[in-house]
């Protein structure tokens, strides 16, 4: 299995500090060893960092980690290899786009007998049943809608496409396309807002501490979603299974466990 | 108006010699520093390092020049912006998934009265004629078949684009899918084929030197690209204008000019 880390903001934020404990997992602290990567939002832009090499060791993750990179959306994967070999083509997040937009997409779980029909709009490069269901997943939005439909819209289509794949296995997710952020759990998903009035953190898997009230103004709002909670003495939410939300501007704009 | 680095070889090899010479010209020996990028093919895999931040003093570049990363196709774009606002969304390389492979683009010039109709398949996320050259370009490609065409086919569909394009102004370009390097000059594009025997190399942009007998063998071929020749003791051949040609493991496989 491997673990999920997002982060959705009302203002750029840099995620080193939460990224600092989480890529310890990746063959420090837990056995997700198999690449990682992560992707940032900037504007309409996106760009990512992989690395086949485990994310405590990477000189890639180093520089992610000591880089502050402000970003309102972003979604990083560490990663133990089930379905598909270790190799780039294999590495979460996978990037697509979509009306104009990239789409961002990273899985934990693996799923059986999950054969969707790909019309080729969007086809998988590597062999993951992760890829293969993001590729699902963007067609089935494409091909519902030619125009970006609204963001009501768009979560219905989305739950919709999460609960047909759950069908499959375990299918915890992330998906952003830079304005919001979508979650999706089937086992294990946790997420925490952070907002006024901020607080210091510590770190789960390293002794490191941030003492939010230096680096925030009262208006800042940052939700976290993780795999496991990433630090010791902040309040986690855990996330019901079947459970999808979506995140804008560092709050839950749509639940369907409060439907 | 920007600069292009290509590079297509038979064995995995790095660009780190090339690159540091390359990105110098962004922002401390040449003009070209508005953003930089540069994509590297790992196996089926693909992975894009870029910046908004002139390349001669990024963090990222100083990275990529230090990091040697095996690859057998590789582009990178130096950027002085002329369409697109400086942004990250505007950043070369572009990438999109065509035929379950990823193809990676990059050009240098200006279009005019450029207006491709675009079905929705392919869509610029940024402001750039580039990015549109690469889609409408992707379009072209994807409606003509849908299944990957052999290579005489898909170098026929992309020479028949790289002429429509440019009717539109100056448009050279680099594409690659991680098998091959297509190349199209319309005014500014050298290339340069080491193999057996190797010598050694000066950099034009600052005092390096490296012996290529000493990190090669006899049988490894590498084709470098670029807008302008980077040593200064290696023969180019300049494209002519007009000039398709197809590179693979690190010969010419098609060259409208030998027609």
């Amino acid at each position: 299995m491997c673990q999920l880390l997002g982060m959705n903001c009302n203002v750029p934020t840099d995620i080193c500090f939460s990224f600092e404990g989480f890529s310890r997992r990746g063959g420090e602290t837990d056995e997700h060893k198999d690449g990682w990567g992560i992707s940032f939002f900037e504007g309409k832009g996106c760009r990512t960092f992989m690395d086949i090499n485990p994310s405590a060791e990477s000189v890639i993750s180093d520089l992610v980690r000591h880089y502050p990179i402000a970003s309102l959306n972003v979604i990083a994967h560490i990663r133990k290899a089930s379905v598909g070999k270790i190799a780039l083509e294999n590495t979460h997040p996978f990037v697509r786009e979509l009306w104009g937009e990239y789409w961002v997409f990273a899985h934990n779980g693996d799923l059986e007998n999950f054969h969707p029909q790909l019309s080729g709009c969007y086809l998988p490069v590597g062999d993951t049943d992760s890829e293969l269901a993001f590729c699902s997943i963007l067609q089935a939005l494409q091909c519902g809608v030619t125009e970006k439909p609204d963001l009501e819209r768009i979560y219905a289509l989305l739950l919709l496409q999460a609960e047909r794949i759950s069908n499959h296995g375990i299918f915890n997710c992330l998906i952003s396309n830079g304005e919001f952020m979508f979650a999706h759990c089937s086992s294990d998903l946790y997420y925490l807002i952070r907002s006024h009035p901020f607080s210091k953190a510590q770190l789960k898997d390293l002794d490191m501490t941030v003492d939010f009230r230096s680096v925030t103004t009262p208006d800042d709002r940052v939700a976290v979603i993780a795999t496991q909670p990433l630090t010791v003495n902040e309040e986690w939410t855990r996330f019901a299974a079947g459970q999808c939300c979506l995140f804008s501007q560092g709050r839950i704009l749509a639940d369907n466990a409060a439907l």
